[in-house]
């Protein structure tokens, strides 16, 4: 077996070990090669009977979902759950600079991932090395994914322009003539902001969210810990 | 004819002949019923060659569109626009405070109207004088309309609440069972914050905006001049 | 208390009672003033152990949805059900007609309503006698409810018009300025075809939905049994 | 030159001469590789004086509609228009068959193009040879999109599959995690049928528009004349 999904294996089980416990009542469920070993994880403990089988799951994603119902999980909507109503959330990320912020969005799920991530009580991301870096926008070159209403593209992007990006709007590629269409109806604009300080990325998520079309950004600012899985077959915990 | 009615189309009358110009080539036009005399007056210039036939009107709502069809005027999508395009929009409010900060998206429209509205380099409000007030909320009891994603329901609700908000989900009524859907496929909080200072009023619309699951505020904060239609027949100019 | 009442929750119960068997494992549940009733009469079962705890429940609307979260019965979505999946359905309908066809969508659900209906393997219709004619038409007036993808509103009027209807597009009333928007963003034509004989009823649904434009009709065709609360206080079973 | 390139310009410049007239008011215009050069010739010809500068077109997709808009030409939305009213749609096709039905829809798009082809008066294919065949499905392997509300997404797959079809929900690719999402903001299931006799095409398609849940399929059988380039550089028509 290639040693990195062994690291990615051990990463996820370890995080899921340490941060989960029998009597969460619910739990969030993202995305990302990674997550696919929480999952695993998270199924093995319910068949022991080391997870409550009344336990519920929140998925961020199309994706997920499907994963959560082939592993028998019992699925719930993240629209009925407020801040502090999910026990621990799984995701994974697009980057991880050093304080923890990610960039999340590469697969179009951002704002759903976002409403999960902010439920929680604890956010945790397990992820392989290859997406860690000092400053967001070294290794996520394609820009930070900025969902919009389609009403708003002429605008929005005028604006994103002027805080300093370059404006790509997401096409559906081989799927679909035109734009990439979210789940929530909504357009794409991956938006390249050059290398983020860390000490900046809070300020430019707030910036971008208060502009008037834009509905979400793929800037997490509240990761308090990650579990990444190394090329050598180790994995490490960041925090 | 009610006198009320004369001073409305007085109003409006005025709002266009002092703002609009031959030379200008796009128009934003939103809703209401003073607005409706706006589009008359418009039309009437067209026809006596004082707007060129060639200007295009955007409109902020299916209903508006359907006045400006119905007028025969060209009518456009905002999504073209940027900042500064429009040359002039001429729209209503649901209640209008001494600093001109407005409440809009009574009609459910307040994500287009303020795409439109924040395209233009003129916005003039037109309406009647039972929309002012000096706070808003002393007039427009039923809340300030916040469009939200419908997976964020009981997380907005959450966050308004915490905002000293208090929360009602808008229902279809008679038309729909279950919540209105706006036409960008989400859900209204009218959410009441009791009697708000205008000094208070742009703080609280950019704490609102930054909410995730919230995509945008009935909260408008840059109108500059309002034709006001009074019940004595006349009308008058704030600014 | 109100005879009628009585009389509806009597019908319900009976249909529940009639119906529902401890073994089932999916059961749908619409939308109505009756149906009410009957998921009273579900959530009692269960609490007294007649009804499987682990037992699911599809609602066709957002309304059904909440009814069923309060009666903490289990939600599931309706996208993982094929026909043959569900036990059985208890919905309401705005009109029966004598051989059990019903126009439903007067809420805006149809399109969810017959997903549902079309999964069960029996499909049982309460409802208070105020809804029984002879022939569609007879009692509900406002027209046939029919979704329709907004881009298509000239072309299926027009078609829906050479069919012989008297077509209106759903108004938002109160809750929003222009047409109703329904749960999957479409428009409906309430189309009045006056009284339409039992036996052309399923033709005619036919040919409204091979319109191209059109996403579904709210005329259904196969109700096999329905508990019809009486004014008197009494029920009937029609079959 | 390439002479494939040749061949796709010279017949798309004679379907547009053949069929496109000064006085006609109304010009629906579709998408492909081939349709690219119709638009080139649409605007050459008015820039001529040989099309009045207030004829408006009418895109089937955002991609079209960037096309129009590059060249100048006055874009209008399809909702206001009815059958009759487009004097002539100009569209391209993933595979013709001997009578000239068409698969369609493998950008997403079929709906709206549907729409747009119903309300002409004449219905122009232009393409390449690569497309022709004497079946469908004997070059356009991927199957007939068939275009479903989400909802019904285990429901549809399985009446497809009764129907004989092979069935496969498209993917968001690279550009979305989990399935592509259509303008409409529906879902799309690639449904391989294997050869489809021509005298054949118009019962399945009824047949698949028909199920509960379908809102359109990828079957065209409307076209009377196409335009088709050659690799050797000369072209033909068919009808």
């Amino acid at each position: 077996m290639d040693p990195a999904i062994g690291a990615k294996r051990a990463a996820a089980y370890q995080a899921v070990d340490d941060n989960m416990k029998r009597e969460y009542k619910a739990v969030g469920v993202g995305s990302g090669s990674t997550v696919v070993f929480a999952v695993e994880r998270l199924a093995q403990l319910t068949a022991e009977g080391k997870i409550s089988s009344t336990t519920v799951y929140i998925p961020t994603s199309f994706q997920s979902r499907q994963l959560l119902n082939a592993a028998n999980l019992t699925v719930r909507d993240v629209d009925v759950f407020k801040p502090g109503d999910l026990d621990v959330v799984f995701d994974g990320a697009d980057e991880i600079d050093s304080d923890l912020n990610c960039i999340k969005g590469g697969g179009g799920c951002l704002l759903q991932e976002k409403l999960v991530g902010l439920c929680a009580r604890k956010f945790i991301i397990t992820a392989d090395e290859s997406k860690v870096s000092s400053r967001l926008g070294e290794r996520w070159k394609q820009g930070v994914p900025i969902e919009i209403v389609p009403l708003g593209l002429a605008k929005v992007t005028y604006e994103l322009e002027k805080l300093g990006g370059k404006v790509m709007l997401r096409s559906g590629g081989k799927s679909k003539a035109g734009p990439c269409v979210t789940d929530n109806g909504n357009f794409i604009l991956d938006t390249y902001f050059g290398l983020i300080e860390p000490s900046k990325v809070h300020a430019l998520d707030q910036q971008i969210k208060l502009i008037v079309g834009v509905v979400e950004t793929g800037l997490f600012t509240y990761a308090k810990t990650a579990y990444i899985g190394k090329q050598d077959g180790t994995y490490t915990i960041l925090s």
